[in-house]
């Protein structure tokens, strides 16, 4: 029965012309029904943001058996938020955000619209991955992931994942992978952030470009690493961002503050 | 010597005509030398979002003993990395985002543009504090809140915050505040999340909207059962977001997955 087949919800950031989306989509179909809410146009590195200040809308642009694609005007959050309250007849068993065009690791975590998607998916309480190449070439070739994906997504379906948890996971720009890595995120900055441009009189404007500092570029446990030395690096991210470790200290510098109370 | 001041960067994602953003500088201005880089308009849900797709420039709007103010036209994340790459002459003792009109408590920390502004500051290696009021209107009363703001931030500046976490500060909407209470990130969703209205012919608008359904309201140990009830909810947050606790489990699951590595 094609209803008894899992539902995965898709949706990315680079928006629906992107091949790494369609790519997705070619990887998912043999596992189940698939329906994609997707950016109308490109809104990489809008992270979680929503759109609060004006409406929003979407279309069907495709209904084929086990697909169903919608374009929506606002951005990758709005997206699962939107699927969720209108085209899908109930709750996904998994949501799936890429293939980005375009290193998520490490600190990207931060900004990424495809961790947007999966930070969504999984705060809703449905097991979420995030897919993501380092390659930001618009004919990136997604062939290798391609199994991968699937056995990802395949043990996810099997097996779910704990609540607050998601998977971020990003591939190395090559055909001759070497494997999966468990990872951590890597921490460092990015630095040399903006191309300085003169404008009209004394004025400038910005471009947001940059280059990543690893911190611990050494560190075999980070996903930066594990990238740069042709692994598949999945890093099991959380959306509880309690710094727990941090409670005891703040309750003592606290403790003598009673007067603030009174 | 006034360059031996304490420098605090603020921004918030109001923009910069917003009440909470001027009384955080007044608060703040006892406290240090304060350079504002703030959003030339409103960019609230922006998260950490950056401007990518387009250049994006400053002007200064206001320059005074120990407050310099620019504006800014992308989001609030820009902001903060913009101001380090350009108007600030030494790295800031503090960033802080806020005073923001609206709760980002529980899962809004990862919507919020204000923690955007935060999460910037700590991926950056500075002590960083985000503030926010429980009430959307223009004319909220932050009077209460100064202070606590000065006491916070007193304390920050003078012992420092661990690597990779920040403070997520917010304040019930009352004049009778019961004292601070460190808190966990409150779990749950936000349901009903979307207003729909009907357009020309068949199509539809949607405008985002909804109520936060705790899954565990009556727990004193989350942010929002602490604004609930009068307190001053501190939320100690990580950007360090790798799930911890399910590395080993997921290193089980690709034990056998050799194969895919040949």
């Amino acid at each position: 029965m094609e209803n008894q087949r899992p539902l995965i919800l898709v949706s990315n950031d680079d928006g629906i012309v992107a091949k790494g989306l369609s790519e997705l989509i070619k990887f998912l179909r043999p596992l189940g029904e698939v329906v994609v809410m997707t950016p109308d146009g490109p809104r990489s590195g809008m992270s979680c943001a929503l759109t609060s200040h004006e409406p929003i809308h979407y279309q069907l642009v495709r209904k084929d058996v086990g697909l169903t694609v919608y374009r929506c005007s606002g951005t990758p959050t709005d997206c699962v938020k939107l699927a969720f309250a209108t085209v899908l007849d109930r709750k996904p068993d998994l949501v799936v955000g890429g293939i980005n065009h375009g290193d998520n690791s490490s600190t990207n975590v931060h900004y990424s619209g495809t961790m947007g998607v999966v930070i969504e998916g999984c705060l809703k309480g449905v097991p979420s991955i995030a897919f993501s190449l380092c390659s930001h070439q618009a004919d990136a070739d997604f062939t290798a992931a391609g199994p991968y994906v699937r056995d990802i997504v395949h043990k996810v379906l099997e097996r779910g994942l704990p609540p607050l948890t998601c998977l971020n996971v990003n591939f190395p720009d090559t055909q001759d992978l070497k494997g999966v890595k468990i990872c951590q995120q890597a921490k460092g900055q990015w630095v040399n952030e903006w191309e300085n441009f003169a404008h009209r009189g004394d004025s400038h404007y910005y471009w947001l470009t940059g280059e990543f500092e690893d911190a611990d570029a050494d560190n075999e446990k980070n996903d930066h690493w594990a990238l740069a030395n042709g692994y598949v690096a999945i890093t099991p991210t959380t959306v509880d961002v309690t710094a727990y470790g941090l409670i005891d200290e703040l309750k003592a510098w606290f403790s003598d503050d009673a007067v603030l109370g009174e």
